[in-house]
C-alpha cells in the first residue's frame, strides 16, 4: 500500500526524515506492506528542493501548497516556527490528513485548539519528536502506561542547559564561558535565551504534564526558572554537600485536602539533585525523564533529546502509526480530550511548593548577621537543616549557605526579601531548591 | 464500546490485572469509550474465583473453556508454564481472540508456531509483559524505533541476579548467602536454576534479539552462563579494577566480511562492566535494556522487572492496544515474520565472539608459573593487557588475575583447557568476558 507524505522543512531534521526514509524504505515494502513516496515538499530555498530527484514529486516555497495537497496522506511540519505554522496543521488537518510534528512551541502555544480540530476530523495528530527527541516518552505515556497514574515526573528536557550545567561541574567553568563553549559546538544558539531562561524545557514539561494527567496544561501559567544564575560556586557548593545542579522539569499531583481531584503543579528550574538519584548520571546533552507510576514502578528514559537523526527517528515512529491509521479508521480520541480547554488541569503554582531549600547569602562579616537572618527565617516559620559560613578573602562578602527544611517557597521568598533588604547583605541570595 | 476479556490464570500477575482494570476502569470508559468487563475467569481453585463478583461471568478450572469461550474478545494468559498454555492460545487465536500473555518461555519456546498463527488469524499475540516487566520495551522495539537498525542490546534482564549479584558487592555476602537471601525476601524461588543458570534471561533475549533484527533467533541455539560461578573474589577484584559484575543479555549484529547479511549474536553471561557504564547504576532487582541504535542514538530503559503491578501495567497496555485493534480490524504483519523459522537469523556462536576477559587462575606459588601460563596463551594468540599476582594465606592457592585484550573465545577456551591440565593449577580458572 502507498502511503503519500508531505514533508514542510527540510532543514536538519527534515534531511533527517528523508534519509531515514531512504535508509528503511526496503524494510517497510517488504515487511510491513507499506511503500512511502514523498508527494510534495516545502522548503525556502530551491537549492535545498533540489535534494528531493523523485520528478513526481511536487516542490513548493508554499507550505499551504503541501498542506491542502490532495496527494497527500501524511503532513510532516518540520519547520519550527511558533504560530506561522498553525494555519498549516489546520489546513492539513481539515482536508483529511495525519499531522506529524517536531514543533513543541507550536503545540504549547495552539494544541488546545489543533487537537480537538484532529479529533473532530478523525485524524492523528501526532509529535514524539518534540519532546525528548529520540527518547520514547509520548508514547510511552499515551500507551504503555495507560494502566498507570504518574504520581510524578521529573526530567532533564534541554540539552543545551545539561551541556552547560555539566561543563561547569567538570571543568569548572563559569556559566558564561561555558555557554560560550556550547554555542561554538553548536549545542546553543547565537541568541539562548529561549533555551537558557527555561523557556523550551516549559513547552516540553506542559505536553508532559497534559499527557501524564490527562488534563490540559497551558504552559503560559506555569513558571520557568532557567539556569542563568547558576554560579560556578553553587555548583562546587553542592558539590561538596553531596549534590549536582540540574534544570529539572517537575511535573507533581498534589491530593486535595477535602480528598478531591488534586491539583498538579509543573514548573522548570535548577534543582540540587542527590549524586545517587538516577537523573543525577545524565550528562551533557542526554535527556531523560524519570516516571514514579502507581503500578509500573519507577521508570528512566535515557538518550539524545536532539539532533537530526534522534529526532527523525521519532518523526519516523509517527509517520508509520500515521500509516498504520491510515489503512485502518478513526483517531485517538485522548489527546483531544487531554488538551482541551475545557479540560483544564487544577493548577498549584510555585509559591505554594513544598520542599527544602539551599540559599546562598552574601553578607558582611559582622557579629550578629547569622542572629538577625536566622531570626527572619524563624519568623516565617521556616527551620534550619544546615547553616555553614565560608571563610572568604573579602570580609565584605562572606557567603552563607543555609540548607532548610521543608518550607513553602512563598514563605521563603517572603523571608528572602526581608532578608535582603538588610543592610549587612551585599547581593541578592542565590535559591536553588532540592529534588528528592 | 464493550470489550470482553477471558483471563487464565489468578495468581499473583492475574491479581494486578484485575485490580489494574477496576482502578482504571472509569477512565478507559469515559476517556476511551471503551468499557471493559471480564466474562470468562479460570483458576485452579473456588476460593481463588471467588474474588470475581459479577454473576455473569464465566468461573472455571478450564482455560480452554475459557479460550473457546464465544463472548471473548481478548485472552489473557498469565499462568505460566512453557508447554500446556501453548493449546489454549492457539484456541484462543483460531476462534478470532486477540491474545495478551505474560509468558516469556512458552514464546521462546513455541512463538515460532504461535506468531504465524495469529497472524494467519489477523488477530494480535502481544507480550508486553513477557520481557522486562514494566518496562515498554517491546513496544519501544516494535514501534517508536522502527526507523532504526539496533546495532546493539545489552540488558539486566533477570532481577534475581541482579540482587544477588548486588548483595555481594554492596555487602561482600558471598553468593549463597546472597541466594539464601534473596529467596527469604521471595525474589528467588524454592528452586532457583532456572534464574541463578541464566535461561530466563535467555527466553527474554531470545525475544528481544527477534524484535530487534526482525529475523527469528531460536533461545536452544543460544548459549546462557548463569552466576553459580561468580564468587564474592571475583566481584572484589573486579571492584579494585573499576568494574561491576553484571549478568547482562547481550545481542550483537556481526558485519559479515564479504558485505553479506552478517550474523546476529544474542546470549547471557556474566560481564564486567566499566563503573561510568548506565548498566553499572543499575542495581537490586531493577531491570535495564540499553540499545545503542543507528538513528535515535543510544538509549536506556530502567524500571521493575518483574512483580505483580509492574507486570500487570504491561499487560494492560497490552489489552488496551488490542481492544483498539478490535474496534479496527487486521493484525500486525512483523512479529508473524520476525517469529517465523523460514526467517531464522544467521546467528553467530558465543565461541566466535571477539572481547577482552577477566581470568582468575588458582595456582601453586612457585617459580616458573607465570612464564607458563603465558606461554600458553601466547601459543593461542592471545595477548595480555594486565597481570597480576595476588599474595594469599595459603602458597599452594595463589589467585592469578589475567586481564587479556580482545580475543576469540574458542581461543581463550582451548587455551584455558590447557592451563587448567597443568598441575601448577589448583582450581578451574574464572572467566568473566568484558563490555563495553
Amino acid at each position: 500500500m502507498e502511503i503519500r507524505l508531505g514533508i514542510v522543512g527540510l532543514g536538519t531534521v527534515g534531511q533527517g526524515v528523508l534519509e531515514l526514509l531512504e535508509r528503511q524504505g526496503g524494510f517497510y515494502a517488504s515487511s510491513l506492506n507499506l511503500d512511502f513516496r514523498v508527494t510534495a515538499a516545502c522548503a525556502r530555498s530551491e537549492k535545498t528542493l533540489a535534494r528531493i530527484t523523485d520528478p513526481r514529486c511536487l516542490k513548493t516555497s508554499d507550505p499551504l501548497a503541501v498542506a491542502n495537497h490532495p496527494e497527500v496522506d501524511v503532513f510532516i511540519e518540520v519547520a519550527g516556527g511558533e504560530d506561522v505554522p498553525k494555519a498549516w496543521v489546520e489546513a492539513a488537518l481539515k482536508s483529511g490528513k495525519h499531522v506529524v510534528t517536531a514543533n513543541k512551541a507550536l503545540l504549547a502555544k495552539h494544541g488546545a485548539e489543533l487537537f480537538p480540530l484532529a479529533a473532530a476530523n478523525g485524524r492523528l495528530l501526532l509529535f514524539e519528536a518534540a519532546v525528548g527527541g529520540g527518547i520514547p516518552i509520548v508514547r510511552t505515556l499515551q500507551e504503555s502506561l495507560i494502566g498507570n497514574d504518574i504520581d510524578g515526573l521529573a526530567c532533564i528536557i534541554n540539552g543545551t542547559c545539561n551541556y552547560i550545567l555539566t561543563q561547569m561541574a567538570v571543568n569548572k567553568a563559569s556559566f558564561s564561558d561555558a555557554l560560550a563553549e556550547a554555542q561554538r559546538l553548536g549545542y546553543a544558539e547565537a541568541d539562548p535565551t529561549f533555551d537558557i531562561d527555561g523557556w523550551d524545557a516549559l513547552h516540553k514539561v506542559s505536553l508532559l504534564a497534559s499527557l501524564a494527567h490527562g488534563k490540559y496544561v497551558d504552559y503560559r501559567r506555569l513558571t520557568a526558572e532557567g539556569i542563568r544564575n547558576v554560579s560556578a560556586l553553587d555548583i562546587r557548593m553542592a558539590e561538596e554537600l553531596g549534590y549536582e545542579v540540574k534544570l529539572l522539569g517537575v511535573v507533581e499531583r498534589v491530593a486535595a485536602k477535602d480528598g478531591g481531584e488534586g491539583r498538579i503543579f509543573a514548573a522548570v528550574y535548577p534543582v540540587l539533585l542527590e549524586r545517587s538519584h538516577q537523573l543525577a548520571a545524565v550528562h551533557g546533552v542526554l535527556n531523560a525523564v524519570y516516571l514514579k507510576t502507581s503500578a509500573a514502578g519507577p521508570l528512566l528514559l535515557t538518550g539524545a533529546g536532539a539532533g537530526k537523526l534522534p529526532t527523525a527517528s521519532s518523526v519516523i515512529s509517527d509517520v508509520l502509526a500515521a500509516a498504520h491509521q491510515s489503512v485502518k479508521a478513526g483517531a485517538a480520541p485522548t489527546d483531544a480530550a487531554f488538551f482541551s480547554a475545557d479540560n483544564a488541569a487544577s493548577l498549584l503554582s510555585i509559591d505554594e511548593l513544598e520542599t527544602e531549600f539551599y540559599l546562598r547569602l552574601t553578607a558582611v562579616d559582622k557579629p550578629g548577621v547569622l542572629s538577625k537572618v536566622t531570626g527572619i527565617l524563624g519568623e516565617h516559620g521556616i527551620s534550619i537543616r544546615a547553616l555553614s559560613q565560608k571563610p572568604e578573602h573579602d570580609p565584605e562578602n562572606v557567603p552563607v549557605i543555609i540548607l532548610t527544611h521543608t518550607a513553602k517557597n512563598a514563605r521563603v521568598m517572603r523571608a528572602l526579601a526581608e532578608i535582603d533588604a538588610l543592610d549587612i547583605i551585599r547581593e541578592q541570595t542565590r535559591v536553588i531548591r532540592f529534588y528528592k
